[in-house]
Parts: C-alpha cells; structure tokens; sequence
C-alpha cells in the first residue's frame, strides 16, 4: 500500500511537470489528494471551460445589449450567470480545500479569479433582486476567468509574454510620445502663419499628431498649411520619417527581440521545471537500497495513475525503448525522456506496409497498383493541371458575368457541364486516393485531408447550384478549390505547411485578441451605448462622415459605428483596429459626447498597436525559426523532420508477457537479450509522435541545452557540497 | 625599375580587393596603367560625382518643369547637361582605354551606363538644336549614373541586395495577388445583393481590394453593404485578417530572412575578395627563392602606391604590428591584416595622457582638475536636471500661448531670463568640456559633439529672439535640447548609438528611396503634368476632395497634389508612400485623364511596400545584430567594441630610422629584439580605428568564419593535387 501511495504521489509530480503547475501548490498531505485530483480531473476541466464560455457568451444576450435575435430576459441571463459563476465557486472552493488556505491566497492567479468571482457574484445577485441591468463595467474582466482554464494555457502563456515584454514596450511608446510632444510644440509656434485647423492648442496638435502617427488623417493635416505655403510639407516629412519609419521599425526590433528572447527563457524553464517533475518522481519509485535504478514493477504502477489509459504493452514498449542501456532498469537520465515518450504511437509493422497489406488476392495486388498509382508524380500533375483550368474557368465566368451586369441574386445559375465535370474529377481523385492510400492514411491532418475538405465542400456547392437560389451563398466556397494550387511550389508549401505546424500557437494569439476585443467591447457598451450620431458634429470637419440624407446617393454611413451590442462593438473595434480613418469615429464621439471620451480611443489603439506588433515579432519568430532550423540541419523540407519515429523490438516471449494480463511485467528479459545476442526478436513495433515547437527549439540549441545541463548539474553538486 | 612596377601592380591589386571591383577588369598591360591610374584618381571620382549630381540636379531647373525660382531657359540647361554628360563620356572613354573593348562590353553595369550614356547625348543635342524640351522619359534613367559613381559604394550594394531579394518578394506578392483575385471573384457574387459601389465590375472589385491591402478604403469600402446587413462585416474582417495580418507579415518574415542571408553572404565575398587580393599582392611583393616571406623594403615600397600620404614611421608601425611572429618578415598569414591595419590613427601616449599634460604648471594641475570635474557623474546628473527643468519651462510656456491664443507671429517675443539662464548654463557646460577633455577629445563624433551643436543651436536661437523676428523661425529649434535627456538611460543611449554607428547604411538606404522617387516623379512629370484636378471628378465619390469653392471654409485641396516640379513630385510621391488616402491621388487621375494611370500609381505602391518593407528589414538587422552582438559578447555597452585598438612598442634606434629618411628601412630591429628580450622598447604608439558593421560581424561569426577558411584552404589544395 505504500508503494501505491507513491506511485500517486509520482503521477502528481508528473503531471505538474506537464502542466506547468508550480511545485510549491503539490499537495502536501494525504487528505488533500483526493481535492487534488478531483480538481485536476478531466470532468472538472469541462465543466470549468463550460462555465467560463457560458460567461462570456452571455454578453451575447444581455437584456438591452442583446445582438436582437439572442434576447434573454434579465432574470434568465441573470441565473445562467448566476449558475456559471457558481461552478466556478465549487471549483474554487475545491482548490482552496487541497492548497489550505495559506497557499491559496498566496497564489497570485488564483487570488486574482477569487475576488473577481467575489464582486461578479454580489453583482449577480443584485440584478437578479432588481431584475435590472446596472452598469456593470465589471464583466469586461470576464476574460480572466478564460486565462485561468487548463485547456487554454496557450493564451496563458501568451498573455504573460506580453506582460513580460511591456517595461522594453513602455520604453519604446515614451520615446514615441516624447517626439510627439516636441513636435507638437514646434506645430503649436508655427499654427498661427495661417489659420490652420489642426493646430489651434497643443492639445489639438497633440492629437493630431498622434492620429498622424498612425498615418490617418494624412495628407488631410497638411494639406491646408501645404496650400499656403509649400515648403511645410518637409514638417511631416521629417515627423513621418523620424516617428513611423525609423522609431515605429526600431519598436519592432525591441519588441522582437525582447518577445524572442522570453521564448528562449521560457523555454529553458519550462525544460527545467520538466526535469525537476521528473526528478521528484524518480526518488519515489526507487529503494532506498537501489537508489538510481527504476524498476518496471514501479514504473508499472506510476503509470497506471499517470496514464491510465495505457495498454500494458505500449507501457512496456515505453519502458524498453527508454531503456536505453538495455539494463532492464532505468536509470535517472533514462528517466528524463518520459514525457517525449507519453505520446507515442505504437505500431507493429513492416516496411513496405499500407493499409491493405493484409487484404487477399486478387483485392491486396489491386489496391497496391493504386497506391503507387495516387503517389505518382504524373497523377499529380495532371490533378494540378485540372485545377489550373477550373481556375481559368471560374475567373473567365465571372468576368462575363460582370462583364454583362448580370444580376447575380436574380440570376438562375444554370449547372455548366463544365463545373460538373470539374468536380467529378476531383470527386474520383479523392476516391482513388482514399482506396489506394487508406483512410488512415489519408485522413491524417496534412494535404490530403485538405484536398479532401475543399473536395467535400465544392460538392456541397454543386449541390447548392442545384438547389438553386436556396443553396446560393455556398458559391462563396468555389473559388476556394484554387487553394490547392499552393502544393506545387516549395516555398508556398513552406508557408501553408508552417500555418498548419503552428496554427495552436496562432490560435491562442488570436484568442488574446478576441479576449482583448471583449474587455474593450464591454467597457464601450457601457459607455457609449444609446447614444446615436446619426447627423451628429455638424460644423466639423467629420460632418460629412455622419451625415444621413435620405435624398442623397451619397450616405456618411459612420453613424452605424456604435456599440450597441457586443458583436457590433466587435467590428467597430475592428475598424480602430485597422486604424485608417480611426479618428472619424473617435471624433464623433468626442464632439457628440465628450473630449474625454478621446482617451479610451487612444489607449485601444496603443493597446491594439502593441498587440499587432506582437503579432509580426510573433509570426517572425515562428517562420524564422522554421527557416533557420531547416538551414542549420540541411533539411530539404522540415517535414521530414515532424515526426518523432523510435522502433523497438519484442521477442515471442515479451509479447506474449504484454498480452497476458495475468503475467507480471518484468525488465529481465531486456538484460537477458543484450547478453545474448541471438536472441530472435521478431516483432518490429514502430512508435511516432508530432513534433511540437518545443522538440524543435531542443534541437535547435542542442548545444546550449547541452550546456544548461551541465551548469544545472554542476550547481546541484555544489548545493550538495556546501 | 621591375621591383616599381611589382609595387605598383601589387597596390592595384589591393585596390581591387577594397573596392571590391572584380579582378578580371584588372589592367592586363602596362600600357593600361596610367588609363587605370587615372580613371581611379581622387580628382576622376569628384568629377564624376559632381557630373552626376549636375545631371540629377537639371531636374530642378528644366524649362517648364522647373521649381519657379530656379528656372534656367532651355539653352543653359541643355548646354549644362551636354556638359556633364560629356564629363561621364570621357570617363567612360578612360575606361575603354584601360579596360579594352572586350572586356569593356562584358561589364554589365557599364555597358547600360554606356547606352544610356548614348540615348541620353543624342536627347541632349536634339534640345539644343530644337530649343525645346520634348517628352524625355529617359531622364528617368538618370538614377542609374549614381549607382557607377564611387562614392555611392552602399547605394550600389543595397540596390543589388535589393534585386536579389526580388524572387522571394515576388513569390509572396504573387500570392498576394492570388487572395486578393479570389476575394474579388467572392466580392463579385455578392456585389448586386444591393447596390454596391465598390464591386460594380470585377475590376473594380480587384481595385477595391488591392487599396483594401493598404487599408486606405476601410472601413468606406464596407459601410454600404453593412449598412444593409451587419453580417457582410466577416467578409472584410477575414480578408484583411488574412491578406494585412497573415499574409503581409509573411512577406516580412521572407524579405527579412532573404535579406539577412544575402548580408551573411555579401559578408563571405567581400572577406574572401579581400583575402584573394592579398595573395595576388603578396606573390608580387616576394622573391622566388623566399616565396613565403616579404621584406619590409617591399612593404613599403608597396604602400607608396596603395596609401602614397602615410608616413614612413606609420608605414613602419603598421609592419611591426602586423608581424606577429617577430620575424622581421611578413608572411601570407600576417599580411592578410592589411586592411584592418590601413585606417589605423597612430598616436605616441601614456596611460593617464590628456590633452594638457604637456602643460606648464600650474596650468597642468588646474586642467587636470577640470577634467576630473567634467567626468564626474554629480556633473553630469546636474546638467540632466537642467534639461528636465529646460523641458517642462519650454512646455509650460507653449501651452501657456496655447491657452491665451496668442498669434505668435505678431508676438513680440520677450528674453525671459530663464532662457538666457538655461543657455548660459549650456554654454558654461561645453566651455568646461572642451577645457577639460581637451577640443580633440571633445570633438570627436558622439555624445560630446551632439551636446555642443544643441548648444550651439540654442545659443543661435537665443540670438534670434534678440533680433526678434528676423530670426523668428529658428525657435524651431529650442526643443532639440531636450534631444540631450536620451543619454540618461541605457536603452536609449542604445537606440542613438546604433543610430550614429549605422548612419552610413541608413543613409544609403535613404538614397536608394530618393532615387526611386526621381525615376517615378520624372515619370509622373512627363504624363500628368499640365492636368488641373481642381473642381474634376464630378458625381464621384471624390468629388468633395478635389472642390475648390472660395465661398466655403472647407476645402477639398486634394488637387494640389500634383506632379508640376521635381519637389512637388517629391511630396505627392510622398504622400503615396504613407498610403493612407492615395486612392483618392489615382481616382483622381483616374477620372480626369485614363483609368490606365492607375497602372503608375499601383506599381509605385508595390515597388513602395517592397522598399518600405526591406526598410523595415533593414533597420531589424542592424538592431537585432547589435542587440545579439552585446548579448554573445557578454557587453554591458557596445560601445567599448566600438574601437579597434593596438599597440607597438618602438626602440631608439627604430624610432630615429623612421624619422631620418635617408635611411632605408629594415626589419631587422624587429628579429634581433625578439633574441634579446632586455633591449629598451621606450616609444609606446597607441594605434585606433572605428570598427565597422564588416568587423563586428566578423567578430560575431568567427566560428563559422574559421570554417569557411579551413574549406577554402582545402579547395585550394585540391586544386594543387589535381
Ligand atoms: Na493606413
Ligand atoms: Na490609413
């Protein structure tokens, strides 16, 4: 029974390494453990991301700030929020039960989610009491319930990063703004040459520089003073040089380079603390009388906590191939490869194998003529000629349609026998590559499962055709059949294969973004709401933008940038995101509302400025890197080297161990074998595992990992020897 | 006489190998020399730079197209252009001479400099003859000149960079276009939905989108069609996703990853073109019995062709300092150091040696004193506290004017004491220094030197308001001084020094940029000068942009974007290059003379985002390498690289052979004090160079760079073997 405890105790430290949880919260005692694990259980991870989307997706549906069709009533959005936040409670609840007290409030993240929880629940309360909706700028902290979810460490991860990039950011936007002021001090003494609107306080011609900063409102600022007098033009010249060219470029480097260097750190942590998860887990499961040798008994039993849901035979497929001096025991180090270890796949298989290997004749010669069929070039080529002619054809057909006017709504899309044909094609290329390839093989996530969802989707639009007018926005989807043009050529491949490669981290991005995009939502709801600037600003130079004449063709349309629920406060802020005419919407809000209403606009697109830089270092590193690494190992594709392949061999015996439940697992055959060579070993079993961005930056600085380990090591031995 | 023209071979060689000309345009005879002599002359490169610059310059003051105040009538324009275009002819002609016909028409550059040179002549005489100035797109070509002229070494190679990056930039630019031709065909299904003014034809479509990329139509271009239905907003927020945040910084990630290879490359060429010269002058400069090892009698026989003005005490110093094994004779190894030795500055010095230590007392002491007060750091805090002080009186005063609206062209300025006392405190400041550090010291290139311009600004502006108005417009000025705050954090200490170290490659930069505005504004001259657009573009959406109404406060001004001179060329193009609003330039054009002009606007935005983006690339290099460099180096500040620095130590009697020259000069002092260690070495010469970026990047990758040498010694030896 000891020994159970241990392997749990083992599985715990294991885990933490792999979440990345501080080993500081590990709990301490034994009755804290069943809290530790209902709270780390797949179950409780559901119900907390459940809950947290259900917070969040509420906005959607928030009495007057409801988008139209999703209105609830105050009283049902009020208990669904009420309900939510609940759960949230509970799993609060269950973490302060296995941290104890102490522990719990001196976890910053967790403090931070308990108070926020504390005023969301008082503010619940009262509008459920009121069955009234208050202002309640406090749902724009909703997102941080998001950060603290298991499945989204990614945005985690990010959000420190950018926090941890912000003193060199803060740095850079100083300088920025401090040449600002300058020059706006050097607009202010000259405004008075001539009536010259931008200019007429140093607040305005602050403002207005900042808005030039972002290249707004040019060349709109100048063109008054230009028209007087030429040679003023060399002002913004110089300003728009000195500010967007050379310190908005050198804002990228810093940011850059302090970004790429956090992921280098982070990295090294993340592998250290990976370790330390390790070597916590390692001193459980071995005696005190061997205390460097693991044996598969307890490895054994580690696992049946760790990874329940392994098989005794990958287990010992695991344990053999991390046995890399063949002792039948592991060692420290061995114990290291652990984690690369947790997501292999294994395999028993031969080398020429496919999928319908074990077929009968006459079927197993058949489908092997169509797979080497499907994987010859010339197939290929012509799929790719085939494309290029659907191309030529979509292209040809709309310009005749545009060409002729046709109304396109009005329009009865007559099925040509052209797009038929096309999409047969493609239809029995997919088949053929489904047959020939296997359906495993063909459904992995890579080109051909690609090939194969534009393949589906433009059926869908064939069909849609068919149907006629009720089927017709599917027709968006038929140009998209061209993406598949992008395998021909190497370097584009490169870009769509590194987009598939790193698409988690782009999507956690991405997911930073649109938590970004709800605090600032919620908080221009609650301010901006109600208010309508349709006409608004007359006499300024936005009048135009705001105006609605029902007798005129020409419409300002600006007044439809408001915030009157959170999906059109979503692409309002899109359009500051964007930045280009920006100060139009800002400007109707600072006339129609107040002044001060400017500083929520400035601080978004600082906010949003920082982030879309962060966006380039980010998509920078992540392609440099890929660039880079196939440089520095000489690889033709970095394809080859996505997979992480490892081969171990069984003999009858060990197999025949493996299956028999009843049989105890043991390492002696592993010795046996390497001191008797002729041992047959007929069972080859292949394991493979993706690579992440982490195995690649491991390789990529094997070196100074090398050289990390070596100082780890030699800092422990002088803890020890001091 | 054989040994004169061995010396003379030899430093063209050398001259070669730093100019980085190719070895096969080497005079082959001795009859070529003195036409090679001469077209490699000081005098020949000014004239050809100051031919050059008159060519560009005409562009100023040609006929109708002239800047109004520097109008020349046709006849002194036309002769001024015969005439440096004569000047580049003869040129051209000693270089025929030198090189021979053959290999004269092999050299490409030349032989297009040679064409246009043709084109350009006979265009030049035809005005003469016609007194009349005809359609001359040609002198777009003008550029071109500047690119074979001497002094533009980094011009030359930044353009070459350029177009060798052109294959990857138009591998993205293609796939640019390729979404950008896909949203449209979407745009195009859509567009009769409802009227929608921006899809009416595919091309228009196209058009939309392409100034879409710019984001110079957002959100004007979506308003419409969202006004009608929210929901069309996802077709514009996934193609700019895609196309502004995915795609654009992809295109950096390329360009930037071709562009820094390409800088890694050029960097092994010019090292090895370098080293290539020095063999071919070592074999020149040594005996066929003592193949291995030159005499310093050859040496310097050698440098009074390579560097006729150094001395032949620095000759001497360069030769013992070279010869790193004391032997007296330099060998291959020892006399590829040539080019690092070349710019080094020789100064006799002690260790605590400043400017007054050769002063009388009690002179000496009280400079001794100054220059440990000006070093002291209270010194320096006190001057930052001024300069705060300065800062927030200069801004307190604006906004004051701000406030009471003054008109501060009418405003009588009055010399507030605090400005007399800021600037004298400047002014006792540098007085201190220059004392102190002695005026070489002090104004040597850096933070000193920038001190005193400020200063001696500052004291002009002063001056100025003195005179009161006449001196008006140098108040400009007075916030510069606070320019001074930088030095006081590191990171900015870091931004302007890197600033200053890579002013030289920013700057050629800049001048490819202005180049490429030449050749687009001659263009822009020739096909729309002479068009008004005031009041043009009836019943369009740009209409209000081009209305001039003199009834009216608000003004469109849009047609004073115009192409009428060189300089307002300049500005428009400008304006093009910030692209916000550039669609508003074309429709213009567009309406009012050709929808084909939007061909000349579309390619000078692409050729724009090209450059801006390798700009951008550029400025990431420099910094990130600075950045890395300090960071591989362990550096606390790059500038302790920033200077290359020996020493050698001279004797008596080396010290007189140097001075008195009838002696001749041998190396043998260098042997016998190798052999005797107890010989006294009193004359200590420090010798100092700047580094450039070449050094320290060959610093940063030594590893590597000792690899390349190690393969490049084999290849050699295989070519021997075989
Ligand atoms: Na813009
Ligand atoms: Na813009």
């Amino acid at each position: 029974m000891v020994w159970e405890f241990n392997y749990q105790e083992a599985a715990i430290f294991l885990e933490e390494g792999e979440n990345n949880d501080k080993y500081t919260t590990h709990p301490r005692t034994q009755d804290s453990v069943p809290a530790y694990l209902l709270a780390h259980s797949t179950w409780m991870y559901v119900f907390d991301l459940f809950a947290t989307l259900l917070i969040l997706l509420l906005a959607l549906c928030e009495g007057e700030q409801s988008v139209s069709y999703l209105y609830l009533p105050v009283g049902v959005h009020g208990s669904l929020e009420l309900f939510a936040l609940l759960i949230l409670g509970l799993e609060l609840g269950i973490k302060m039960r296995w941290l104890g007290l102490q522990r719990f409030f001196r976890h910053k993240r967790t403090l931070v989610k308990f108070f926020t929880l504390l005023v969301m629940l008082s503010e619940a309360i009262t509008v459920l009491i009121r069955q009234k909706n208050h202002v309640r700028v406090t749902r724009a902290l909703r997102p941080l319930f998001v950060i603290d979810t298991h499945y989204c460490k990614g945005i985690r991860r990010i959000s420190r990063q950018i926090l941890q990039t912000m003193p060199a950011i803060m740095e850079m936007i100083l300088l920025l703004l401090f040449f600002m002021l300058i020059f706006s001090i050097l607009g202010e003494y000259h405004k008075s040459e001539f009536f010259f609107q931008y200019f007429i306080t140093i607040q305005e011609s602050f403002i207005s520089l900042f808005v030039l900063l972002t290249t707004a409102n040019y060349p709109d600022v100048m063109m008054e003073v230009y028209a007087n007098s030429r040679g003023y033009a060399i002002f913004f010249i110089i300003y728009m040089s000195l500010e967007l060219y050379f310190l908005m470029n050198l804002f990228l480097a810093v940011v850059y380079d302090t970004f790429s260097g956090l992921e280098k750190d982070k990295l090294k942590k993340l592998f250290f603390h990976k370790r330390t998860g390790c070597q916590y887990a390692f001193r459980l499961l071995v005696t005190k009388f061997h205390s460097d040798s693991m044996k598969l008994k307890h490895f054994v039993g580690m696992m049946g906590y760790f990874k329940p849901k392994k098989s005794r035979k990958e287990v010992y497929l695991m344990f053999k191939s991390m046995n890399r001096n063949k002792t039948g025991t592991l060692d420290q180090e061995e114990f290291y490869q652990l984690y690369e270890m947790c997501d292999i796949k294994w395999e028993i298989r031969c080398d020429d194998y496919i999928w319908s290997s074990s077929f009968k004749q006459p079927f197993k010669k058949i489908f092997k003529g169509l797979n080497w069929f499907v994987n010859w070039r010339w197939f290929d080529y012509f799929v790719y000629l085939v494309i290029a002619a659907n191309f030529i054809w979509i292209f040809a057909e709309t310009v005749m349609l545009s060409v002729n006017q046709v109304n396109v709504r009005g329009y009865n899309f007559p099925i040509t026998w052209q797009s038929v044909v096309f999409v047969s094609i493609y239809f029995v290329e997919a088949v053929l590559k489904i047959l020939g390839k296997g359906p495993k093989v063909y459904f992995k996530p890579g080109w051909d499962l690609f090939d194969f969802l534009v393949t589906f989707v433009s059926m869908v639009g064939l069909l849609g055709e068919l149907f006629d007018n009720t089927f017709y926005y599917i027709t968006v989807l038929r140009p998209f059949r061209l993406l598949r043009l992008f395998k021909i050529k190497r370097s584009y491949r490169d870009v769509l294969g590194t987009f598939f490669m790193l698409f988690s981290r782009l999507a956690s991005l991405a997911g930073v973004i649109i938590l970004l995009y709800y605090f600032f939502a919620v908080i221009g709801m609650e301010a901006f709401r109600g208010y309508d600037l349709t006409n608004c600003c007359k006499n300024t130079s936005v009048e135009d933008f705001y105006r609605k004449d029902n007798n005129s063709v020409i419409q300002g349309y600006y007044y439809l940038n408001d915030f009157d629920n959170i999906l059109i406060s979503g692409v309002t802020l899109f359009e500051l995101t964007v930045v280009n005419n920006w100060f139009i919407i800002m400007d109707g809000f600072a006339y129609h509302i107040s002044e001060w209403t400017r500083i929520y606009f400035m601080i978004f697109y600082l906010v949003m400025m920082i982030v879309m830089t962060i966006v380039v270092a980010f998509i920078l590193e992540l392609f440099l890197f890929r660039i880079q690494y196939r440089r520095k190992m000489h690889l033709e594709d970095i394809d080859d080297h996505e997979r992480h392949r490892v081969e171990v061999t069984l003999s009858e015996e060990e197999l025949h161990m493996c299956k028999n439940s009843d049989s105890v697992l043991t390492g002696h055959f592993i010795k046996t074998q390497t001191q008797s060579p002729d041992i047959l070993l007929p069972y080859v079993f292949k394991g493979e595992r993706t690579r992440s961005k982490e195995d690649f930056s491991l390789r990529m600085y094997s070196e100074e990992v090398k050289s990390w380990i070596a100082e780890e090591k030699k800092q422990r031995r002088g803890v020890i020897t001091d």
